[in-house]
Order: structure tokens, then sequence, then C-alpha cells
């Protein structure tokens, strides 16, 4: 079943490889079936060299195995939590890509400060606050969702299509796998430019005018970046 | 048309590629041809890996396309300004390559400290001002030309053959396209190189004897560097 | 003797040049035949290069020559004390690695600052103190070995696969070699993610509850990631 | 003439480009015959990508060009200078790599605080003083060499093989041009370990008794590390 789906999130998951986005078996990507109310998702801890598609792990939208002869991926119950709360979302990626874990790490948002960060984000890349212990010990990685979709109570999903969990790691969505995937390749190099600016210039400030424009200029009913076929 | 000016301007492109400068549709490069007042350049959003030499747009001194089936780049406006101001000048790229866009982001100019930017550039690499709520939301393509020009009004392009605009990130231009893409390797490359001796010593001083010598050693009458066929 | 244990040494020192780890001569990797008391060591001063599996040297746990026309790695003494101390671990590399080496070189603990890390450690990644003159000019590659053991009086060696040696650099070890070289190129990553963190955030604090999980979430009898073939 | 010695250089030199040291014309790397008196170096200018063994210029030690149709490397002053004043060596290097270069353009000696550099440096890596006026307009090459041997009147070059030109960045020497490109990869790597050691931790104290011990086990009588032939 949804062998189109799987081909798509098994390419997702390779392409994170590609981007150098992961190592050994540090990250997943999933998509959605909101039809079907399925989610595709990456087996757990199965290195990307011995991973095929028919790998892939088809669960309905309380966990359960529905297709697959493998585990379904750890961070499964978080994957959930989101496409359950954010319903414009079709394909979820979380990796510990280098330099957005580290901001991660660090457990700030990371600031809108440059056209690139703009082109995709309407505003700061958000950061989860620290969990509690009650949260830790319960149903952990359904309570990563959860702070994750707190701290989304007055945000866009689909305008900050992504998120840094406090001393863990990015996650990132999209309209569809490969465009989480995309977005994921953006954090990474949003976090690694943020890094040396603020390197170089601990004073520095963003343009507001900017952030709207470029944000604008690829999204919504005004857009004109790139190609209408 | 001007069949060999795309070519040359479709491997500026994918040369961007190679050296590392851009990832996804994160850059473009064209060309001039002065005598027939024409201007080659990247089709707007396209990828890499899909663009071929004949997807290159032709686009006359006012923005108008005059042979192309895709639109022209979003930043067309940006690099019309120029070819208009700098008439030395016979090719341009924009890139958000790494850490020059990190530079621009911490919006100050990159100083000159070392041989390796003063064999290129005679001076500073200048960061332009930041732009208005007027000009963001006017043309503001050809504003961000405007504002590089601005900053331009004492300096020789042809010296200084590149610049960071404030929050955004790196153009670098030079007798052709081929000579703009080498110049935007060596921007980040100096970017790079400069935030780490900042970061090694944030006292340390250029010789500014240095900087007129190895400029002028490679360039001008009396340059000596190279061979001369 | 022992030509399967070779192949696998020799295929972890070959892993390390894969995944950037060592350039030159600069890293070697052993493993351990717990029965019949006899290490795997990789030659001295052999480039990875020019390397083959027939190399390997078998030596006893005096550090005595028991096969191979070449010298053992001259880090030898370091393996056999840390084989001794530490009778759960099967392979052990040692590294030049370049983040890792470089918190060596600060001479202080790598903090646990995230979830990639606590996947892996129980806890910091302990460095060891300064060497004396005596011990520096005694018996020094065990005597290297010795502070090591000191360092980890208190400390699960299982828990905390890897140590920094003060002002050298990174060992790590496991059930395998294989295992070890694994958690050599975790100590790295964590090591550049930590250098960026705390960059970015100088004050950064670690959720120990999350420490504890993601470490048990791996390790131990309730571990879930992963198969469970 | 020279066919074996010339195949050697021009071999150091594109070891250069695989070793990531150099791009473009930035380095190169020469070669010195003590029997004949004669130098074989770089061209001028001339890209890795074209470069034959047969563009290897052979030049005397005054610097006059003996055999070659191309012009020899602009800084083939500087190499004399250094052949000249240090009789030991057999092949120089200069690149303008990375965080070797930034470390030259911080202007600050780059510190010997581990066992990667004491492996090959028997103290800290020096740095020239700031070149006057009079150096730079008059015979700048060669005094730039002249700075160097100002700066090793108390020092050994065979136990400190390379050195950072303020401003600028570093020359390497060995016994030959292999060993000199393998002192220019470990300067490179040495300068990126301590950018990140000293920003790790800016207090970091190095063992001297280290320093002593790594360098004695690879050089000097009592060697004891690498195969005996």
């Amino acid at each position: 079943m949804l062998e189109a789906l799987k081909e798509l999130v098994y390419q997702a998951n390779i392409d994170l490889v590609k981007h150098g986005l992961v190592i050994f078996t540090w990250g997943n990507a999933s998509a959605i079936d909101r039809e079907k109310g399925l989610i595709v998702i990456k087996p757990s801890g199965v290195s990307y060299e011995e991973m095929l598609a028919e790998h892939m792990v088809v669960v309905d939208l309380e966990g359960r195995k529905v297709e697959g002869s493998l585990k379904p991926s750890s961070d499964t119950m978080t994957h959930i939590a989101l496409y359950k709360s954010f319903p414009e979302i079709g394909g979820i990626v979380h990796t510990h890509s280098t330099y957005a874990t580290a901001w991660a790490q660090a457990c700030i948002d990371l600031p809108n400060i440059g056209t690139t960060h703009a082109d995709y984000f309407s505003q700061d890349i958000p950061c989860t606050r620290m969990m509690t212990l009650q949260e830790v010990e319960g149903n952990y990685e359904e309570e990563t969702g959860n702070v994750i979709i707190e701290r989304f109570s007055q945000l866009n999903p689909v305008h900050v299509p992504g998120v840094l969990v406090c001393n863990h790691g990015p996650f990132s969505w999209g309209k569809d796998a490969h465009d989480a995937v995309h977005n994921a390749v953006v954090m990474e190099k949003c976090a690694k430019m943020a890094h040396i600016a603020y390197s170089v210039n601990p004073e520095l400030k963003m343009n507001p005018h900017l952030i709207r424009k470029h944000f604008l200029r690829k999204h919504g009913p005004n857009a004109y970046y790139g190609q209408t076929f």
C-alpha cells in the first residue's frame, strides 16, 4: 500500500544524506496521506546505506503500525502530533544537522537576519522551551510534539516551516516530504550564517522591511519569484 | 541570438555550483553585450540541475524580455542598474555564499587584512547602507542597484569588483561573467579568512603598503604577476 | 593468525579515513581477542593508502610482538592499558580529528549539551589531567593509559565510551573496533556542535532529564530505539 | 634538464590542490638541486588544471631563468632567499590555505598547544614582523625572504619547518618538495585546531613536557615513531 508515497519518503530520507544533514541513523523523514489518514515514515535505527523504499513503515494517526516488517522511527509520535495540529503540512523531517542542532543546544530562537532566511521564514525560527521531568518521563516523543505545538500557538506553520527543539535539534516541514527536506537545508544554512554573522558583529540588526519583502516575493498571492507554469 | 554569450553565462552559473557558492536557486550570473545593449541572465527560480544554456533569458536595458521562454532572474533590475552605472564591467554574479552572506548580514565592510584580498581588491569590500521602507516597497531590485551605486560614489568598480548588500548578500562583477564568478569565490574565501582572523586576534592591523603592493603586482601598467602572452 | 580480526581492524582504520577523522598517519584502531589475550593493531607510521590487512600487527598484553613484520603503533601501550582496565571493551580508536582534538587541546571536559551526545554518552566526555614530567619522560604511552584510567575511577567506560587526553586528542572505544570508530565520529560531531553552541550562547544549559532519557532510550534493558532482530 | 625534479615539483604543486590548500593560482612549490645550484619552481599565474610537468621553470640562485618557456612564480626570490639561508632544506611551499592564512593575517605566532603540532614543530610556528615601506617598495619578494630569515635568527628551520608571513600567509619547507607539502597540511590543520581550541578555552595552557616528548618521539637520534626499514 501507498507505494508511491513510500518511494517519496524513501527518497527524502536519502536526500538528507546527500545534503550532508545526517550521518548514521541521525534523522528521519515522513509524509502523510491525508485522505487515508496514514503516515509513511523511516524505520527506527536503520542505516541509510542498507535502507530500501520497501522498508518504509505505514502507521495510522494513533501510531499503530498498519504495514511494514520493521519498527517505525522512535520519533513517530512527534511527527503524528505535528500532522494532527498542522493540517496544512504534508511532510516532516527531523535531523541532527550540525549548525541547526548547535542552535537548538544553545536553546535560543534563530534570528531572521538575512534575506536567505526571509525567503523561507516570515520571522525568527522559534526554539521550544525546556521540557519538564514529567514530559520527558511520560510520552516523551508525543510531548516533544506538544512543546512544538505550544510554541506555535501564535505562529503559522506554513509561514514558519521549522522549529528548534531545545537541547535536541531541528524539525522542519512542508507541503510534502521533499519540501520538508528543502526547509531542513535552509535551516542548516541559516544557522551557519547566523553563527558567523554574530561572531563578526554581535550588534547586527536586521531590516524588518526586508524580511517582509523577501517573504512576500516568494510566497502569497503577489509572489513574483520563480516561474509560473 | 547571442548563443555564444548564453553559453558563457550558462557556464558561469554552473561554475557557481562547482565552487560551492550556491545551492538550490540561490544565485545568478549575467553578462552584457555592450554593442547590442542586451543582457543575458539566468531564468528565475530554475534549479541548476535542470538548467540548459538555451534557458538563458535575453533582456534589454529597460528589463524588457527580448528572447527566452522563461522569466528572467528576479534580480535582473539590480544587474541592469549596475551595468548602466559601471560601463567597464561585462559580467555580474549574485550569490548567497555562506561567509560573504554572513558578513553582509553583519552589515559591515569586509576589511582588507591580507594579500589574498589585496590581490583582487584595492581596499575594503564595502557594505551598503540599510534600505528604507520606500526603497524596499518601491522598485526593490532596482533600488538595490541604486544603494550599491550610491556606495560606489567615491570608489572605482574595476579596483573594487564586489560589494556586500546589507542584510542580503554579495554581488561581484568583472570584465566578463567568468571573471565575476572568480571574484565571487575570492569574496567568499576572504570573508571566511577574516572571520577566523578576527576571532584569533580582534586587534589585528593590516599593513597598508602591502595592500598597495599586492594590488599593483597583479593590476595596472606595472603588473608583473602571471604570464604575458 | 587472527586473520578475521586483522581484517576488521584494517577496515576500522580505513573507516577513520572515510569518516574524515584522520589524514596521513594520524590515528590508529585496534581490537582484542579476550580468549587468546592478543591484540591486533595498526602498524606505526604507515599511511592508509599503502596499508593492507596483512600489515596489522599482533601483540600480547605485555606489548610484545607475536606476529607481523612491522612495528606496532607507538600508542600500543596506551591501548593495552585500557584493555586491561576496561574488561568490557573490544576495540579502541585514537585519532587527531579536528574538533575533538581542539577540545582536548583546550583541556576541558566536553559538556553533554544535547541529545546527539546523550544518545551515546551518559554524561560529559571527560578530559584527563595534565601529565607530569615523570609520566611524560617515563613509559609515556602506558602513562597516557594510566591518566585515562585514573579519570575513569568513578566512571563506567561502557556508558562513557571515550575520553579527551589533555593537550593531545581523543580516544574512544566500544564492544569492537567498528563500534569504537562509530564513537570516534560521535565525539567529533559533538565537539563541533558544542563549539558552535557555546559561541552562540555561552550561558546555555542542558536539560538533565533529557540526558538520562536519551541515553536510556538507546541503552540498557528498557531501550526502545532501533530494531530488535 | 632536471626532468625527475620537475616531475616531483609538479606533483607537489598538484598535491596542494588535492589537500585543499590552494584554489586558482594561490600557491607554489619548488625544490632545489644543491649540487647543480638550480631551483625548479611553478610558473607564475598558471592554473593547476592546465599545468604540466614540462611547465616547471628552472632558475639559478640569482633568480635568472635557466630553462622554461614561462615566467617563474612571482615568489621565486622568496624561495631563493630561504634556500640560501637554510642549507638543510630541499623543498619549499607557499599557499593561501584558509586557516594558516587567517593566523598570518592575525599577525601572531601560532602557539604549540597540542601533540599534533608538537609532532612536527619543536615550538610555536613563528610569525614575521610587519614589513616596512622600504622593504615592500624595494625587492619585495626577496625582502619577504629576509624577514623570514630575520625571524629565524634564533630558530632551527629543521625543527621549525614553517612560518607565517604577517598579513600574507604561510611558507613551509622540508627535505624535499613532498615534505614541504606535508608540513603545509600540518600548518593548516594546526591553525584550524588552535582557532577552535582558543574559542573554547581562551585560557588554555600547553604542557611543555609534551611538546618536547612528541617532537623527539618522531625526530632526532632516539625517535621511535614509524618504521625503520
